[in-house]
């Protein structure tokens, strides 16, 4: 069977850090991967700055992950540095892409004839969207103007999408699919899910304990809400691989659901 | 004047990670730090696992920033292993520290009292959560049970929170506003905003570069959305200090709507 794909994600952008945004590209991202069989190893959120990103890109090759997907500072101004980070972080010079200055031009042309924009054509600042780390190839946003950047190095292969979310999103739902499907093929996420009339993980910790050991490739998770909210808990089993390993979630979710009966508490199936 | 203290930010749980949860805590904690005039310099998500938690501390520690918060991982359960992870990073054990336990006893018969729990006092899943990382103080939590710790290693005072926002709210608002106050006395964050009527970045470019070269100190941001859903961009002016910025934002804002105006678009004070 193949191994679960290791993926880390870096989010470029001082506006998630002052908190003038609300991070959603990670939560998007974590489901994509999980759901397709994935793990997301690491979260990293740092600022625009040149140095600390290309850090972060060298210290997530050096893990040998699978993916790094970067998302931020791929637009036209001076703060939107990732690309030339990416470049930094990964010893190498960026390079003016022709295919991806052409993707550049035909946006901004686009959005000109659509009357969405005042002027079509190429500038300076529109033109640095499309100086690409070399060796990377553009992926087509079909949403905005900066263009996707896809880079293989070592063992990872680095994605770089913008911040926008419906850019992220458009890119990786229109762009990326082949090579997803590469990386993760039929692979998928499967859970099962039980409410216990019980709010207190204290009491069910002996049963928790038991199911974890015994099965550690299953993710058994309670999910704590504020006390007093609802007196039942959700419980969570989730396997992510190939669709062979429903038969061992299947198993070990039914000693989980005898194992909380056994305490006495009610279940409910989910 | 006083120099603006440096926060890193934990956040710790596979259900992030897998997608099953938004992360919500990270963007609360930016704004309140921005806005009491600090600075998050760095967000790390990984999963509960012990070495992996425990090298993320050591590696901020090192960065000597003024604050580390870790949320999440605080619980009764065998995978809430922060405390532990906090202990190992800095090089010390964990003890059962007779203060917590006593409102962790506290806690759980108050909700036993309530008729929110079945079961008040005592049991080792419960006691775990008073085991904190030698020279920590507990925190008290007013909505949970786990008590939050302050930890002082170095430069950097390490606070432990639980994952459950209200928990994390609760304790950074009831138990924590001495110790903010000590780090950030009166500081804030200053902001100005002003919309112009031009969607295209690469256009306002010139005139953001050089503002931004003039006032290094200021962060200017211009907010860019999906194309075509607003004709008009927002930029965003902030500097974080103390009251005494107040001028420099002014002139700097000032600069900002007359050069916008200067390329001839149309701009609304906001």
């Amino acid at each position: 069977m193949k191994k679960a794909a290791k993926v880390e994600i870096i989010i470029v952008g001082n506006e998630i850090l002052t908190g003038d945004i609300l991070d959603t590209n990670t939560n998007w991202l974590c489901k994509l991967i999980y759901g397709r069989g994935g793990s997301v190893t690491r979260v990293t959120v740092i600022p625009d700055e040149l140095e600390v990103v290309a850090d972060a890109v060298r210290q997530s090759v050096a893990r040998k992950i699978d993916i790094l997907f970067t998302s931020g500072g791929l637009g036209p101004t001076s703060d939107d540095l990732t690309l030339e980070a990416v470049a930094l972080g990964t010893n190498r010079e960026t390079v003016l892409h022709e295919e991806a200055l052409e993707l550049v031009r035909q946006q901004y042309d686009h959005f000109f004839e659509r009357g969405i924009m005042k002027q079509g054509g190429l500038n300076p600042a529109r033109q640095k969207m499309a100086c690409l780390p070399l060796g990377g190839e553009p992926l087509v946003n079909p949403v905005g103007t900066a263009p996707g950047v896809l880079l293989r190095v070592d063992k990872t292969t680095i994605i770089s999408v913008p911040g926008v979310p419906s850019e992220l999103k458009g890119i990786i739902e229109q762009s990326l699919q082949t090579f997803l499907n590469e990386v993760f093929g039929d692979g998928e996420a499967m859970s099962r899910c039980v409410g216990v009339m019980c709010n207190d993980e204290s009491q069910l910790e002996p049963v928790l304990v038991q199911i974890v050991e015994k099965y550690p490739e299953i993710y058994t998770k309670s999910l704590a809400t504020t006390l007093g909210e609802n007196p039942e808990m959700n419980i969570i089993m989730t396997i992510s691989g190939i669709g062979e390993k429903q038969p061992l979630l299947d198993t070990a979710f039914e000693e989980l659901c005898n194992g909380l009966t056994g305490l006495g508490f009610p279940i409910t199936l989910k």
